[in-house]
């Protein structure tokens, strides 16, 4: 499984540093909903789903965790380390998190508004709908 | 002047907290662009302009800062310090930002793409935009 990572463009001059991305440019889709998770609490992990339909971006904007990538054939891990490291989360990818840094600050943009119906939160299931549709 | 809180929903449990915001929904405008400050230096003042057209909601979700809104009569600070509150940032407002600390991460939200002709950068062509239009 090869990963589609989204570079983030670091303007930085001599004030610090700043990231702009642009919906339907730099995220290649509109933003409809944005989130982000922090104060995870240690050893804790987090996702454990895929979606149907929905496509995402993911970037640490501060801190760092690991996210893995299930297409239900192979696991692939990445670090999200920094601000302008983004990663595509397609549809049909099973997707866990972990190792949060204390203060990570994990930023992810979304396609659609929240829709509990587009997840797909049982392991089993999540390998049938990969098989059926 | 009046400053429009955009307070944010926090989904907390025994994993930690994360903040979604939806588009037209908890954002007052379609989100058609994204950046966050990060690594700001010590001392360092950011803003200096105000927007003919654009909107914004803006929020510390990692450390704090502070933000002075000025319509043109009235200087007003706010202290952004929580991942929950966010603040509209609306169109002819002068503003600045400063007091960042070390590790403060400011996540802006805007409903249009970059357009450097939007941008009044200089404090009377700011008053004087006001005044004219």
């Amino acid at each position: 499984m090869k990963l589609q990572m989204i570079p983030m463009r670091v303007l930085g001059d001599e004030r610090g540093s700043l990231v702009a991305v642009e919906a339907n440019q730099d995220i290649p889709f509109p933003i409809a909903r944005v989130y982000y998770i922090f104060g995870t609490l240690e050893g804790v992990e987090r996702g454990f789903h895929a979606h149907k339909t929905l496509q995402q971006v993911a970037v640490a904007v501060r801190g760092s965790c690991t996210m893995v990538f299930d297409d239900g054939k192979e696991r692939v891990e990445l670090e999200l380390d920094s601000p302008a490291k983004g990663v595509y989360i397609g549809t049909r990818i099973w997707h866990e998190m972990k190792n949060f840094t204390e203060d990570c600050v994990l930023l992810v943009f979304a396609d659609q508004h929240y829709d509990e119906a587009d997840y797909l939160r049982k392991y089993d299931e999540f390998l049938k709908f990969l098989e059926t549709t």
